[in-house]
């Protein structure tokens, strides 16, 4: 498994009228903690698109259980739980600085080629990730 | 049940550097889509505020089937099947010119008061939307 | 002169905790704005694009004067005073469904090539808009 | 003088088709300067508001240099010049992780009150901002 702790700050962008975040804003966070997931195995989603492929969104999904106000500091998990094959699953968590958990959700992506067809995880993408699942045992 | 079809534009605004809109987009169009469907109704949303209840998401998901292009005149529906109890839930399915599907989805929402407790729906909401489930047969 | 008129809803997603129009979401606007503007001269920026050539924002500012709140019905007026030379202005007022002026603003523009180099505008481009700044003396 | 430096990459979401970000971004992270700049001073914007004021913004200006690209690490720097009085103009530049100068701009604030009508600064505000402001000649 891979997992990722990204914080950052609700701005006042990220707000309505109802006095908290906007719900498509937690995509966006989602859209954050992967990227740094996958900063940290080594190799970033920038370098990912210099193969020549691209990892678009299939399926989003995010379940909200307490609002997220204004200069709230949260806590983006993002975690890998199974080695990708034709396509990757990232789960959330979101909490806020009393640790209360706000949202969770999944985005499924697949890797498409510059023709928008999917192809098969680069080599090298799959080389990063397989130590994160070995067996420890 | 209650259908409504909104047109839109792909803004510049809702692309990213793949080419194509932004995943987190869909949920913004989303809501223009169930705004409308409810305006449609005879009971604007704002007008449900004013009756000092809010109407959050308490889940929302998305899958993208093919994607978005900017400048493309995409149709929004939007449809809420049952009539609402505690919960509602609004389905959605978003088109573009060539009536090609590109993504369906679905939201659902409770009604809260001023503390963000939840509540029942207000009498007014469930006299509007009665008319639109009576059995036709 | 070129002069457009593109009516729009304030959403829910661009309201802020402020409760009114979140001030970037207004240059959101102003592109949607010059965009209709351009469409309705009969050369779209999307065929532009296809130029091989962009046209990006090199300055851009906003006076706020009065709030758009929730579900107002915007009029955004884009105007293109000037012909064209090797940069572009673009002015814009933003009304309300009660005709009240709530914002007025401008950007400026320059072509650029696939290289990101400053370019003249496309032939096609002069063409399409030289009718609409003839003396008609 | 008071001047914040903070740093915060270009997501993914901040892009648009050019493959760079989309002009209205740069708004947004002038407030996230502007946010932390006032949290340095020791009065978090979040603690203004709840004195029953707020500070929206009534001019806002960008100068575009040079595009800022996905994952870039920007340096965004935020300066108020001058002591408040009935308006309050916050400066900003920002750089990209080579210090490359991307873009510069302004935002001016009028404080308001619960009804929207313009208000002196509070107290504490002045109170806070004045040692900054102070010769130590």
């Amino acid at each position: 498994m891979i997992e990722n702790n990204l914080h950052l700050r609700v701005r006042y962008a990220d707000t309505d009228k109802m006095g908290v975040a906007y719900y498509a804003n937690y995509f966006k966070w989602f859209e954050a903690g992967r990227t740094e997931m996958l900063r940290a195995t080594g190799l970033p989603y920038a370098e990912i698109e210099q193969l020549g492929v691209a990892l678009p969104v299939t399926e989003a999904c995010c379940t909200y259980r307490k609002p997220a106000h204004y200069d709230d500091l949260l806590r983006i998990v993002s975690r890998l739980r199974e080695f990708p094959r034709a396509s990757l699953r990232i789960e959330y968590e979101i909490f806020n600085q009393n640790d209360e958990l706000l949202a969770s959700g999944h985005t499924t992506h697949v890797f498409i080629n510059a023709d928008g067809r999917p192809v098969r995880p680069p080599r090298i993408f799959l080389q990063t990730l397989r130590p994160f699942f070995e067996k420890t045992a």
